[in-house]
């Protein structure tokens, strides 16, 4: 999307071809930083630290980290390890391991002079497929909130997004901004209700980030304080992310989410979903079945900013990650084949 | 209650009896100190700059101010000109207005040299008066605790609370916090957990703070959380303190409120208000005649913690400060004169 004046993606290979550019995101919205990824090992320091995040970015970053390693040596024993090496640098992302193997796939059947070029051409076609992924997700939430906007042509679509879906998240355009960013591009009038996203606060660091780099209008609030909105018709969608929906439909998202599905629903505003196809989960029966993360408690009890953090409580924090929101409270979900209402 | 080992309220004489400690609730939980009140003057800054907050403890502090104004000048006029500096010290807290009335009633009809006394006398009586109705509000309330927990024998009792409605905001005891510490005095097994409340954080910061000071097991949770917790079981009871309770029993309550009423409902947890019964106000029909302020945005972009502040967003915020929780979503009001499960 739009950053600083120019359209680029969270992801890009170097001028010569043989590393790849990434966005330091832990110093944003305070600083914008390209880090150059020159080898596996700087790609699986990238992964772990969090320099970069989101499932499909994980997975490309560590996409052109085996074809970097390739390219210092393409052996099968090199390649093994390299990919152990990346596998382990975030354990629970699943995007992650389908990437490697994607990339293994394309390079192993080939003699070990042309692997590396291979590899490098799957990772490109990994971000080129990502982001047509998510402008397709975009194309059919466009024409959600265009229907939207004819009801109350007079006034912008207001739209309630929670935590960090963006193209932060993405090589680009990301799943539930895809259809605002889209809507902002032909024309429709939009403006963004960013849930700060306690603990981590993504939305009002991210998001509000992204959705500033591209001139999109938009205004954080605390999570708080979107129930309220919709009591008073200041929303006309919510739009999220997920990080996997069960075979029922229950949605897995980034704790909070289910509150903002429940004040969704007690005020009839369309709550809809956005994600690739793959993140339905077919072998987890509810949302009941879904392990929830338990994260450190300093991550509540101290607040990151501009130029440190804050401790702002005294006492003792629970962390619990994501939460379930039950299918009955969606709308819908978007996704590169359709919106759909049903899983 | 109990804070640093003693038994104390939040207001209380001076030790010559001619003034009134109050705690700088500013620096709260990272320091504590007490604060001489030695004129109307130094009640008037400590109302306005919010070293104390609170309707009732507000009420209690001006109080003192006009009787201590009245010790240095038993006038007539002197009596008119300290009502109306510490009238403007919060215009909007209704019960500051209140109390001061009081104060005048007791003292105007006596000779000049009689009313200093007898201003201070009826300050005391409002800090018994408030100590007695939150005790009366917590002894029902303990009863509904007793029940709830007699269903579940065998672990402690897990209720959730939202922002401030302790004994840092009355003279003690509080308001949605008396069923806990009575509850926690009489044995029963309660562990709080304690919303942090952006954007002020009141939770996070006076809450725990009281509760850690008395020894109450509480855990700090983001403003997200409940809703999960809710869902898992882990929550028997809501309790939260109101501002306003209008004509047909809809809630005025810090933002986000209304999030953790719908969630209850959707979880069969029961959810209660705790209120002085002089909180219902029969002038206001509805929650949506509920004027809801909408406070300065620097309150949810920069967070305030231990040493200073820090900025948390680079983007512009709202901060609508209260919501509406409808009274269908409110299971019981919880007064002095007993639980009632209508206005």
């Amino acid at each position: 999307m739009i950053l600083e004046g120019i359209h680029q993606r969270s992801i890009k290979r170097t001028a010569d071809g043989a590393g790849a550019c990434i966005l330091d995101q832990r110093e944003l919205p305070w600083a914008v930083t390209w880090v150059e990824l020159r080898s596996a090992r700087d790609a699986e320091i990238a992964i772990r630290e969090m320099w970069t995040r989101g499932a499909p970015l994980i997975g490309a970053t560590a996409a052109y980290g085996l074809a970097m390693a390739l390219a210092e040596d393409g052996s099968d024993s090199a390649l093994a390890a390299s990919y152990a090496l990346l596998l382990e640098a975030r354990p629970t992302a699943v995007n992650l391991k389908w990437a490697l193997d994607k990339i293994v796939e394309a390079a192993r059947p080939l003699p070990v002079s042309d692997r590396a070029a291979a590899a490098f051409a799957r990772a490109d076609a990994i971000c080129d497929e990502d982001v047509a992924l998510n402008q397709a997700i975009g194309q059919h939430g466009l024409a959600m909130l265009r229907t939207l906007h004819a009801q109350h042509p007079e006034r912008p679509l207001n739209i309630l997004t929670h935590c960090n879906a963006g193209w932060l998240a993405t090589v680009d355009y990301g799943t539930a901004t895809a259809p605002i960013y889209l809507a902002h591009d032909a024309g429709l009038p939009v403006h963004v209700w960013v849930d700060e996203t306690r603990p981590r606060n993504q939305g009002a660091l991210l998001t509000a980030f992204e959705l500033a780099g591209h001139g999109v209008p938009h205004t954080v609030i605390t999570d708080n304080a979107g129930g309220h909105l919709m009591m008073r018709g200041q929303v006309d969608a919510v739009i999220v992310g997920t990080d996997r929906v069960a075979a029922n439909g229950d949605v897995c998202n980034k704790i909070g989410t289910y509150l903002k599905a429940l004040a969704a629903k007690d005020n009839a505003v369309p709550f809809y979903v956005a994600l690739p196809y793959t993140t339905f989960d077919p072998d987890t029966a509810t949302g009941a079945d879904v392990p929830i993360e338990e994260r450190p408690g300093e991550e509540v009890t101290w607040v990151a900013g501009e130029g440190g953090r804050i401790r702002v409580t005294a006492s003792d924090a629970a962390n619990p990650a994501f939460d379930v929101t039950p299918a009955r409270l969606v709308t819908g979900y978007l996704t590169e084949r359709g919106l759909v209402d049903r899983v």
